[in-house]
């Protein structure tokens, strides 16, 4: 493996996430996105993390600048992949973006580029081939990359088996537990497990077997988890939430899929980051101490 | 609510436990079992838990004869119930034995008793009929007492909802978290979730997506938990799992089930009680410092 140079295509949540990993790696980094605004996001975004990782001691304030000297925010993408080892994509999640851009850095990236993609709910033969160099072409999917530090590696069927340890190396480098997805499977390992227990979930809600509290009660003292499956849905959105639940074809997660679209949705409840959800926040009830009782 | 004393059928596992707890927290209790080699090992499991609560700080020492002083150990089932303000009732998870007890100790209790059955996966209404007192009848299901500390209350149609809240204080009571099943459902909330969670980590085994070890690592590093659904299988026990997978009518369950069947019980590999799972015991991969890399 000799990556010296990795190009992040798309500088949102996800993106600028790894961007500023790789730069903690060590990594040259370029950071690619439509518009200045949000180039500025991203950048802001890393400071933010930045100061939480001195805040919990786990990097020094005076190595700060020397990381984010290692990144390069750029609207050219010439420049962003400009002798570029690798290219993470983290652009939206709609398949005719990702085609497009695909297409367009398949054309621009020099001849030694491997290419992966995020893409949580896609799968990578649906845009392999767009890059023009599908062999060279893998998910290489991350969670939250500080907090969940796991990432998928996922092969088309066309994908070049070389790529899998260079990818699992690249992985450790970059501070992650790989784990291997050995074919393609929509939701990788941990969403398809995650999905699993939030349908169970819902069931228990829509079936009116047991309130969303003592969901979540049970799930976090018998487990000793921070939060419920409600919680958890609470932050990863509601709107997400629908987009996955209401395209499952069987009868229960249909049922969820409505009642979160019109008790939640309709009513401008997508949860944490809309201030409501199963929970208010920024308080929300699970936390309190008295939730356990 | 006016308890004092509180009578426990079956001391075994869960039975010997919920006795303990209940000592523990100022009842009078009484166990009773077929054989004093029941009664004998129920005793030893007792003695074993409290010094890991005098060694984990959580009680003092010089209690633990008060607490044991608490709890009288019969063969006598007219003694077992004499006077009993409350059952709980923990036999053997088998239809016609539960039947059996219900029947006994239904004839046998004074009126004012109150009737809770232990049962995992049947329903109460399966056996409420044979105590000749359904209305007082009610599920409250713990899980393991002192680590995780859920206790289901599970009303069949018939149970008085006064019940109810008599079973909450008492949940509490027994420093437990009472969460309420409105509705009879097989595997109260907690099962229904785990076994959710578990079919989804079983459908990525026979369906060759992902291995073992990095099924476990997915959800162990994204949770934070200190193991997967496969460690979890083992701890709870192959044969279990097999018998509660088997049952179900779903194509991924079956494959679960033929995998747990051929590829372990037919070993005798059971998990951890057999010192052969899923992992080895008693030092399992997903334990080792090097699993997580
Ligand atoms: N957010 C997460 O927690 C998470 C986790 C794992 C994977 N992912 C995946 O990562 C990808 C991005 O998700 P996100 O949450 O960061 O989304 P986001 O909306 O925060 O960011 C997407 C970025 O892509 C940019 N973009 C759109 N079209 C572009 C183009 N043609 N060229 C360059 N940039 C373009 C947008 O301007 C935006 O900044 C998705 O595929 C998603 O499934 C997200
Ligand atoms: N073990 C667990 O973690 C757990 C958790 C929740 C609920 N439960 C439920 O608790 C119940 C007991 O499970 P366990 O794991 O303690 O089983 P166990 O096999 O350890 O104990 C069952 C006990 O019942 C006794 N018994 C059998 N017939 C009897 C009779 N006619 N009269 C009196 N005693 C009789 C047996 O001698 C034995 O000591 C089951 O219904 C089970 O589903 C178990």
């Amino acid at each position: 493996m000799n990556i010296k140079t990795i190009c992040i295509l798309g500088a949102g949540t996800l993106g600028s996430r790894v961007a500023l990993q790789s730069a903690l790696s060590g990594y040259e980094v370029r950071v690619y996105d439509l518009t200045q605004k949000a180039l500025d996001f991203s950048l802001n975004t890393m400071k933010k993390i930045l100061h939480q990782l001195v805040k919990a001691g786990q990097l020094e304030e005076k190595t700060v600048p020397e990381v984010l000297g290692r990144i390069e925010f750029t609207l050219d993408p010439k420049r962003a992949v400009e002798n570029a080892d690798f290219i993470n994509e983290s652009v939206t999640e709609e398949i005719e973006v990702k085609k497009k851009v695909w297409k367009q850095f398949g054309e621009l990236a020099p001849e030694k580029t491997w290419f992966t993609t995020n893409t949580s709910y896609l799968l990578p033969s649906m845009f392999a081939e767009e890059s023009g160099r599908p062999s060279r072409f893998c998910a290489f999917h991350f969670h939250d990359v500080f907090y969940s530090r796991v990432v998928d590696i996922m092969p088309h069927p066309g994908t070049d088996p070389q790529m899998i340890p260079m990818l699992e190396e690249l992985g450790r480098k970059l501070n992650q537990v790989p784990v291997l997805v050995k074919k393609e499977n929509p939701g990788y390992i941990f969403n398809t497990m995650l999905m699993a227990l939030i349908g169970a979930a819902g069931k228990l809600l829509t079936k009116e077997v047991a309130s969303i509290e003592d969901v979540d009660r049970s799930w976090m003292v018998n487990f000793h988890m921070p939060m419920g499956p409600f919680g958890i849905l609470d932050s990863i959105g509601l709107d997400t939430a629908w987009h996955v639940t209401h395209k499952l074809p069987d009868a229960a997660s249909q049922a969820f899929a409505k009642l979160l679209k019109e008790e939640y949705l309709n009513h401008g409840k997508l949860g944490e980051k809309s201030g409501e959800g199963f929970y208010n926040y920024p308080h929300p009830a699970y936390k309190a101490k008295d939730f356990i009782l």
